[in-house]
């Protein structure tokens, strides 16, 4: 294990959000809140930190999956820690763990919130976790491996365990350059989204929407969220961004580079679009046949909004779909379990996996009936890897695994089974909210500080596609 | 494909239903419930049928997997559909679709009714209920198997397709014999069971009890099933025969050889007597710390029976587990998902399946930090077979996404979520009460037509274990 490679990458990690915290501190100047000493005090503990590790220095620079993996969740959880530290300084969240829990929210871009008054925060504060959204949701060590002098190839392993998917491609042969061109694509698309929105929202709030956005995060800073704006222009052009960032960021890539063919051809992008416009035409059908919505076009958009939210595990509302038929909202649990396209910002189980897992359990019934055929799976035209296939088994199981053992642990609480359940699928799959009294219009204050650590632990592990967290608790990873 | 060999096949099961529908016919003489015609046409049917078949003789006697799948799913679907016309033509059971679904809940052991008021049933009518969970619990084609001629040793296929677990191992070299093992174990268990009951409930109640707990079937012949007896010796008794049918039956041909030491080792054994362990204390400390019980005692006695009622999938109730708070129900449905041991009466996943599951997740996790180190599966100590570990991954995968579409399309009907997916677990699981509207004082009755068609389906495919159901549907099997 090399240690020292491990601590002297975390230590760059942790002046990276020494930097990032710069942006709220100087909002808060800006806007005279008095906040600096909540700001302050984190980044110079960070930056105190950041120095303090580089004085080891790696005998060598080679790092494993192993180290890969630990470099990943360590941060994590240090970033969420310190990260917390201005809500808990300021007061304005004055319990730890809802600090924490908050921070975690961010970071893995969940968007569950503790707080019943979102709008009662201070605006650099607001800022603050919409930036965390931002940042958690392409990564920070992806954004570190673009800026930091090339390590080494291996640090491809940090890239895998950060992002999201069962096959992690390299776009160029050089880490460095994938990490740029993933950012580069990330920050343009996020220009867009804040010049569209300025267009009927106060610039302020046009930041923190297209930050909280582009992350799939879904941290609003008005008390219901989007519904607040009441405009027809921005539901959409934030639907279509939410499915913009749901989309694997290849693909964006392949568009780039002028490969419209493999694009069209994209196995996991057809199945995403049919699985949107599949639920949002069911649901709108059941919300009329229901009497939930009076218009065809009032179901329409709302149907469409919270698909698309949903699916991209973003978690904006534009209403309470706690009161809409269990047919509608059963098709928002599935999609909250399926999630987005690997690759992309987007959480949950993602299209890829479940392609590669249909597939996989048809070609065992096929195998079970006659058993001499062999056959190999295809995704997106090309065999397989080997391997991919019983490693996407093992993450759906792991996932439905800590669903059902995450659910037990918060029901302690006594509170009802629905909201337990969706809590758990929410925060696993960063959504944000659920559904009972974690719905639209609810929170997850009332969680006792068990469950909130159980539901942070949930988030992370979603984030991290659980494998770099579950590992941690190998002893076998900690030995020589 | 062997048509004739199946159609003599199939013949033979609607002989043998006619066989098993003189049982209550004949109760129904000496009670002079003047139902005679409500036996005698259906058994007129499946004679003039089951001669019918005869005409076909096959051309040759060998049969494969595909055929072995098709008799099984087949029977099983006419079986269902005979057997219901008792309560059909009766009139105790006005609605077709109410007393089909009776029926499959029946014969696939899962004891979910649509009776509002069993006890208003006629005597002969209750003991059919019981008798087709006898009968489903070892299998009908395993019962068949048992007295017909031995026909080829490929009828394997048809004892693999009925039985449950991963890994069908034949006891002895020869099918019928295995078959006659299985059936004398479990004759033998279903009358010490009779009779121990019979010290403290009328031989009536006592013979329908002794056949619904040996199939872990679940149906009571009362409102509030055994609570009605209100005896802690018929609860006892209860209580350790549903764990006892819902283990292993290889087990008990391994006792009755001599194999002492393969049993105490077996791995399934003791997880099943752990979990069963672990889940009556959890339970029984979270009565008591939150006022549920009142008493140790009571907590205890009321834990034991539920945990051994869910977990075996048998689904009897003494309490309102509804009342429950949430930390035990989420217990019980855990319990319901996993079930009771491979080759038992129990329904679920099996514990086997779980077990090989979490060994095959661990396995990829170990791999993905270190991918050089090739480690081999071992289940009760021997290696596992190829192919196994994949086959319970695409059965687990296919168990959870049955669960996600049949909780979908029942809740076109508009009821609550909580209720919507614990029906579908216990139909699934083939356990019979859920929570909700269609717990243990609830039943099925206010489902429309559509949901008692997905209930019954996922009743059907949970007994079969889903893949000889599904390739019913997949073209490849009907082809040359």
């Amino acid at each position: 294990m090399n240690y020292r490679m491990i601590i002297r990458f975390i230590g760059n990690i942790l002046l990276f959000e020494a930097l990032l915290l710069c942006f709220p501190f100087f909002v808060s100047l800006a806007y005279k809140e008095g906040l600096y000493f909540s700001y302050l005090l984190p980044i110079g503990l960070l930056v105190g930190l950041g120095l303090l590790s580089k004085l080891f220095k790696p005998l060598h620079k080679e790092i494993y999956i192993r180290e890969g993996f630990i470099i990943t969740a360590l941060s994590w959880l240090l970033l969420s820690l310190f990260g917390s530290l201005p809500f808990f300084i300021s007061g304005e969240i004055s319990n730890l763990f809802d600090a924490v829990f908050e921070t975690v929210s961010g970071f893995t871009t969940t968007g569950s919130t503790i707080l019943d008054n979102v709008e009662g925060l201070s605006r650099s504060l607001l800022l603050w976790r919409s930036l965390t959204q931002w940042i958690g949701g392409m990564g920070i060590l992806v954004f570190a491996l673009a800026i930091l002098p090339e390590t080494d190839a291996r640090s491809m392993y940090i890239i895998k365990a950060e992002s999201p998917g069962p096959q992690v491609g390299k776009l160029v042969s050089r880490v460095r350059l994938t990490a740029r061109i993933l950012y580069g694509i990330y920050i343009a698309l996020t220009v867009i989204l804040f010049l569209l929105l300025l267009v009927k929202m106060p610039a302020f709030d046009s930041v923190c929407h297209a930050l909280s956005t582009a992350g799939t995060g879904g941290f609003g800073i008005k008390n219901n969220s989007v519904a607040y704006y009441n405009s027809f222009y921005i539901e959409i052009v934030i639907t279509i961004f939410m499915l913009l960032f749901g989309v694997n960021f290849t693909i964006y890539y392949l568009l780039l580079i002028g490969h419209w063919k493999d694009v069209l051809k994209s196995e996991e992008l057809r199945a995403y679009l049919t699985l949107f416009l599949g639920s949002t035409l069911l649901i709108t059908i059941n919300l009329l046949s229901s009497g939930t919505s009076d218009s065809m076009g009032e179901a329409l958009r709302h149907s469409a909004f919270q698909t698309s939210s949903l699916m991209t595990t973003t978690g904006y509302n534009t209403v309470d779909f706690n009161l809409w038929p269990s047919f509608s909202k059963w098709i928002l649990i599935i999609l909250m379990i399926c999630g987005g396209m690997a690759g992309s910002t987007a959480g949950g189980i993602k299209i890829s996996r479940i392609l590669i897992q249909a597939k996989t359990v048809f070609k065992e019934i096929k195998y079970s009936v006659n058993p001499r055929r062999v056959s190999t799976l295809t995704f997106e035209r090309k065999p397989l890897e080997p391997g991919v296939a019983k490693e996407v088994s093992a993450f759906v199981l792991a996932y439905v695994s800590l669903l059902l053992v995450g659910c037990l642990l918060i029901s302690l609480d006594g509170k009802d089974l629905l909201s337990n359940f969706t809590a758990c699928i929410a925060s696993l799959s960063n959504v944000g909210p659920g559904l009972g009294s974690v719905g639209p219009l609810g929170n997850f204050a009332s969680y006792s500080w068990f469950s909130k650590i159980v539901l942070s632990f949930l988030m992370v592990s979603g984030r991290l596609e659980i494998f770099p967290i579950l590992i941690l608790f190998a002893p076998k990873t900690w030995k020589k």
